[in-house]
C-alpha cells in the first residue's frame, strides 16, 4: 500500500511539474490556427466530429465488456468484475494521458507535439502539455485512448472470478502505459513494424492485432501464470462449465460491443472525407453476421440447441478478425473472414479447455487474441488492392502477407512474453489469487462487502451451462 | 436440416460465383472518384458520416428490441428471445447483401449498380459486387440494411414463448430477402407506389409503413397461425395477463428504441445538408412524448394506477406514428399524433385481445401494426406543404390523403397476405409450435439447454401483470 | 384530479390556437433560406449534424439516470422509479415546448422566433410556432430540451421510495417549464448573469450551474421537506445504508451517463467548426476518470474495500465538476478539478446525513448539486484565457471569480428557494409522501400494482450495502 501513496504522491509531483511547462505552450489550443472558414477549414472539422463520434462509440464499448463479462460470470464476483471493468478504464486514461500516448504516438509526427521518438518508441507529448496541447492532438488523443481501454480490459474477463482486485488495477495501468503502447508504436505510431520492406508495410487498420491480439495474448500468459478456477477442471483433467449468471447480459454485452465497433472499425479513418468509411462499416457487419451465424449453426447441426452465448463470442469473433482488414477487402471476404472467425472461436476455446488446459471465463483470449491474429493474416490474403496499396495473396501479391506473418509473429512474442514477465512479477510481489476461501466466498464480500443482488435469493447451482462448453463444438 | 444445409451450399457456390464477377467491377470502391477537396465533396463527406452515424444508431435500436420483449416475457423463455432477437439481424444482414437490397433497390438508379429492375421489383445490387462495390452504394446499404433489421425483429416479440427457434430464422432471412424488399421497393426504390398518381405520390418518410408496418401485420398474421400461448385464454375466450420478468428491462428497451430513432427518423434524410433533420428531431421527440403521456394519464385517470408498461407501448406508438410524417409536419402536429397513437396503442391491444382473440406478448402488432397504418394516413392529413411538396387535409389538399390511403391498403394487403402465405408454408413444412411439454416447460431447456439465470431462485407466478391487459384500457 | 383535468382542457385550447398563427409563420421550416451549396452552408450543416447528435447522445442520458436510480434502490420500488424516471422526460420535453424554451430563450435572438425578452426572463418561442417554425430554432430547442430533461430527473433519485408519483410529475412539468428556464435564461438566455461586469460575466460552459446545480439543489429542498425513508435514520439521528437492489445497474447506468457525456460537453460548443470540442471530450474523460481513481482509493486506503457504487459518483462528480469549465481548462485542470469533485462527494453525502439529516438515496445532492457549484467556481479559478476570453486565478486574473462566485450563490439561492416553495405548496396541496403503510410495502403495488421481477424470489434485507455509507468515507 505504501507503494501506491509513494507513487500517487511522485506522480503529483510530476503533474504539478508539467503544470508549468504548459504555461508556455506552443500547439492551437482553441483551433484558431487550425480551422479557416474555408474549405480546408470544414474538411478539418467534419473529420473532427467524424473522429470524435467514433471515439465515444468505442468508449461505451466498456459498458459492452462489462455486460458480456458479468453475464458469462457468477453471481457472487459480480461486484467484484464490475469494478474491474469500470476502475481500469479510469486508470488507463490517466496512464495513457501521462505516459502511454507519448510512448506511442511521440516521433509520429502526425500532430503537434509529437516529435520526439524513433522506430522502437516515442517520448513526446506527456501528459498532453506544450505543444501537445492542441486541439489536432487532443482529438487524436481522444479516439487513442479508448483503444487503448479496450485492450486492457479484455484481460479482465479471462481472469476473472479468482485475479485480485489491486492486483488488476496495477496491471491496468501498466498495460495501458506501457505494453499496449510500445507495440502500438510499432505498428500505428511510425515504428518499424509499418515500414517493414514488404508489402507497404505491417498493416493493421482498426486494432486486430494492437488492440485485441495484445489483450488477448496478455490473457493468455496471465490465465496461465494464475491458474484455473476452483472446480474448472476434474482431476483427470477433463473441464467443466461454470455457469454464468446473466445470459441476457451477454446477448446486451455484445450489442453494445456491436454497436462501438461502428466507431472502432470506420472511425479508424480519422476523416470522414475518406468515403472508405461506408466500406469499412459495411464488412464490419457481415462478419460480425457471419461468425454469429458460423457458430449458430455449427453448434446447431451438432447438438440440436442454440449456445446463445457462444454464438456471441462467434459475433465477436468475426467483428475481431475483420478491424485489421476491413479498409482493405471486398463485401465477400469480409463473410469468409467472419466464418473462418466462427471457427477459431469455437475451436480455440476448445484448445484453451483440452490441451492448454487454462480457465477462461469468457473465451477472450480465443475471441480476441487467436482472432486477433487471424486478422492480421487475413490482411495478407484478402486485401484486394483498391484501398491505401494494400494487396493480398487473392490479388498475387505475396509481400504484404509476408509483412503480416511478422507483424502476427511480433504481436504474440511481444503480448504473451511482456504480459507474463508482468503478471510473473504480479505474483511475486503482490500476490495475483484471492485466497481459497474467498474464492469459494466469491470476492464481492471479500473485496467489496457487499453483494450485486442482496435482495435476490440466490442459489450456486451446478446446471450446466455450455457457454464456451467444449462439449458443445466437439465434433 | 438438409435443406438448410444444400442452401448454405447452394449460397456459398453461389458466392464463390460473384467473387470472379467482383474483380472486374466498376463503381467507386475508394472514394476517389467520389471526393474531392471542394464544396461538392465535403458535402458528400458530410452527408456519409450524418447516414452512417444514423445507421449505427438505428442498429443500436435491435439491443432496444431484444430488452424490451425479455422485459415482457417470461424468465423461462429469456434465453429463446434473446436467441430470437439476436440471430434474425444476423441473418438478415447476409440475406439483405445477397438478395433483399437487390430487389428493393434495383433499378432505382440511386446509386451505382442499382441500374436495373422496374416498377415492381429490383434485379441488381446481388451481394454489393460489380458496380455495387462503390462507396455511395455502400453508404446506403449500410443505413438499408438496419431498417430491414428492424422490420424482421419485430415479429420475434409477438410470436414469442410458442414459435420454434429455427422456425423464427427460416422466417427471419425471407422477410428481409424477400416480403420486406419487394414492398420496400414499390415506396423506396422507386416502384408504382410512389409514383401514384395523387398528390406526389405515397410518402413513407422513415418508414411507419415499409418497416413497422410490414413487421406489425406479419406479426398478426404470423400469430393467428400460431395460436396463442397455454394459459393466455379462457374456455370463455376472456384473455388473461401473463406476466413478463423484467419491467425494468421494458422502460430499459424504451429509452435504447427511442435514442435509435433519432437515427431512424432524421436519418432518413441521408443528408446533414438537408437541414429539416432539426424539425424531424423535434417531431420524433414530441410525438414520443405525447404517446406516453396520453396513456400514461388515460390509464391513471381510470384505474388510479400507472401502467408504465403500456406507457412505454404508447411512446413507441407515437413514434411508429410519426416515422412517416416525421419530415412534412409542423410540431403541433407531432404532438396530436403521438397522442392519438397512444390511444390506437390501447384500442389495438383490446381488439386484438378481446375481439380478434389473438395472442401478442408484446403488443407489437398494436403498436408497429396499426400505427404503422396511421402513419401512413398522418402524412395525408397533417403535412403543411413546406417539406417535399408534401401537403395534406390541414392545407385543404386531399389527393395526396387518396395516395397514403392507397398506400396503406396496400401494404395491409401485403404484409398480412404474404405473412399469412409464408406462416402457411412454415407451418406444413418445418412447424411452428414448440410442443404443449417444451411450451409449459420454457423454450430456454428445449432449444438451448439453459436458463437465463441460472442462480436465481425462480417461481412462476399467477400475479397479475397488467402489461397490454384490457382491464386497464376499458371504460 | 380535477385539476388535472381542466389544465389538460386548457392547454389544449391553447395549442389549438397556437395552430392557427402557425399557418402563418415566417422563419425558415425546411432550410432553403439557411442552407447553401458554398461553405457558409456547408459549414450550418455541419454544425447540425454535430448539435444533433450530442442531443441525441445527451438524450441517451435519460437511460443512465434509469439505471443509476433503479440501481441504488430497493427492489419493491423499482417499477415507481422507472416510471417516474421516463415520465419526467416525456412531460418535460412538452412543457419545455409549450413554455419553457420561450422564458429561457425569448429575447436572446440566438435564432428565428426568439425576438422577444428581457434580461430575466424570455416571452417568445412558445410551442416553436410561428417564426420559431424554423431548422435552426428547432437544431437548438433539440439540444435544449434534452438538457432541461437532465435537470428535471435529478431530482428523482433524491426522492425516490416516498415520494408520490402525481406529485413527482406535476414536478417535473414545472421545473422543466419555469424553474430551470428562468435560471436558465440569465446564463445561456443572455440574461443577466451572463453580462455581469466582471471577468467576461458568468460562465457555464456546458452546465454545471444550469442543470446540475439547479438538479440537486431543488432536490435538496424537496428532500427537507418530504423527510428521510422510513429506517434511514435511528433514534439517535444516526444513518443506516439502505441497500440498493443491483450494484451492475449503478455500474451500467454510469457507463451510459459518462456516454452521453460526450454529447454534453464538446456538444455545447453547437459547433464542430469550433475545434475546441476535441479539448472539451478530453477534459470530460479525464476529470470523470480522476473523479473515480479518487474515491476509489480513498476508500480503498481507508476501508481495505473498493466501494464502486460510491466510486461511480466520484466519476459522475468529476464529469459534473468539470461541465462548466471544460471548454477553458487545460487537461492537467480537468484532472485536479476532478480529484477534487471525488473528494466533494464523499464529503458531502457525509455532509448530507450526519449533519443536514437529510436522505438522499441515491447521492444526487452531492454529486449534482455540490459538484455544480464547485463545476462554476472552477472555471474561476482554471480558466487559462486560450478558448472565450476566459481567464482565472490560475493565470493571475480575479474578476472572473467574481462573476462566477455570483453566479454559484445565485443558482444556490434561486434552485434551493424556487425548489422549497415549489415542494412546500405540492406538501400542502397534491401531498409529498406515500402513506406510511404504501412505503412499507413499496411503491410499485400501490401505484403501479405490479412489482418488477415478479418471477424472482425478494427477500428484503438488512444487509450492510455501503453505497453511500459513511462508514465507508470516515477517515
Amino acid at each position: 500500500m505504501k507503494i501506491i501513496k509513494y507513487t500517487t504522491i511522485a506522480a503529483s509531483a510530476f503533474a504539478l511539474l508539467l503544470l508549468l511547462t504548459t504555461m508556455a505552450m506552443a500547439g492551437d489550443p482553441n483551433g484558431s490556427g487550425t480551422y479557416t472558414d474555408d474549405v480546408a477549414g470544414l474538411k478539418i472539422a467534419t473529420n473532427f466530429a467524424w473522429t470524435l463520434v467514433a471515439a465515444f462509440l468505442v468508449f461505451f464499448m466498456q459498458a459492452g465488456f462489462a455486460l458480456l463479462g458479468a453475464g458469462a460470470l457468477r453471481v457472487k464476483n459480480t461486484v467484484n468484475y464490475f469494478t474491474k471493468s469500470y476502475m481500469d478504464f479510469s486508470i488507463g486514461a490517466l496512464a495513457y494521458w501521462a505516459v502511454g500516448f507519448a510512448l506511442m504516438f511521440g516521433g509520429s509526427k502526425l500532430f503537434a507535439g509529437l516529435e520526439d521518438g524513433n522506430s522502437i518508441i516515442g517520448w513526446s507529448g506527456w501528459f498532453l502539455t506544450g505543444d501537445a496541447y492542441d486541439v489536432s492532438t487532443m482529438m487524436f488523443w481522444m479516439f487513442q485512448v479508448v483503444f487503448a481501454a479496450t485492450a486492457a480490459t479484455i484481460v479482465a474477463g479471462a481472469c476473472a472470478e479468482r485475479l485480485k482486485l489491486q492486483t488488476y488495477l496495477i496491471y491496468s495501468g501498466i498495460v495501458t502505459a506501457i505494453i499496449y503502447s510500445i507495440y502500438g508504436h510499432w505498428v500505428w505510431g511510425g515504428g518499424w513494424l509499418s515500414t517493414l520492406p514488404y508489402g507497404v508495410g505491417a498493416r493493421d487498420f482498426a486494432g486486430s492485432g494492437v488492440v485485441h491480439a495484445v489483450g488477448g495474448l496478455v490473457a493468455l500468459a496471465a490465465i496461465m501464470l494464475l491458474g484455473p478456477r476452483i472446480g474448472k477442471f476434474n482431476k483427470d483433467g477433463t473441464p467443466n462449465a461454470l455457469p454464468g449468471h446473466d445470459v441476457g447480459y451477454i446477448v446486451l454485452g455484445t450489442f453494445v460491443l456491436f454497436f462501438g465497433w461502428f466507431g472502432f472499425n470506420p472511425g479508424s479513418t480519422l476523416a470522414a472525407t475518406d468515403l472508405r468509411i461506408s466500406v469499412i462499416a459495411v464488412n464490419t457487419f457481415l462478419a460480425g453476421s457471419a461468425g454469429a451465424v458460423l457458430v449458430c449453426y455449427w453448434t446447431f447441426l451438432k447438438t440440436k440447441k442454440v449456445d446463445i452465448a457462444l454464438t456471441c463470442n462467434g459475433a465477436l469473433a468475426g467483428l475481431v478478425g475483420v478491424t485489421a482488414p476491413c479498409a482493405y477487402i471486398p463485401t465477400w471476404s469480409a463473410v469468409v473472414i467472419g466464418l473462418v472467425a466462427g471457427l477459431i472461436v469455437m475451436y480455440g476455446i476448445r484448445f484453451n479447455e483440452w490441451v492448454l488446459k487454462v480457465d477462461d471465463p469468457v473465451g477472450a483470449v480465443a475471441v480476441h487474441g487467436y482472432n486477433g491474429l487471424w486478422g492480421l493474416l487475413a490482411v495478407g490474403i484478402f486485401a484486394d488492392g483498391t484501398y491505401g496499396g494494400v494487396s493480398g495473396l487473392i490479388v498475387g501479391n505475396t509481400g504484404q502477407m509476408m509483412a503480416q506473418i511478422i507483424d502476427a509473429a511480433t504481436v504474440a512474442v511481444w503480448a504473451f512474453g511482456t504480459g507474463y514477465i508482468l503478471f510473473a512479477v504480479l505474483k511475486r510481489t503482490v500476490g495475483l489469487r484471492a485466497s481459497r476461501e474467498e474464492e469459494l466466498a466469491g470476492m464481492d464480500i471479500s473485496e467489496h462487502g457487499y453483494s450485486a443482488y442482496p435482495e435476490f435469493i440466490i442459489q450456486e447451482t451446478g446446471e450446466s451451462h455450455p457457454a464456451n462448453s467444449p462439449e458443445r463444438v466437439r465434433t
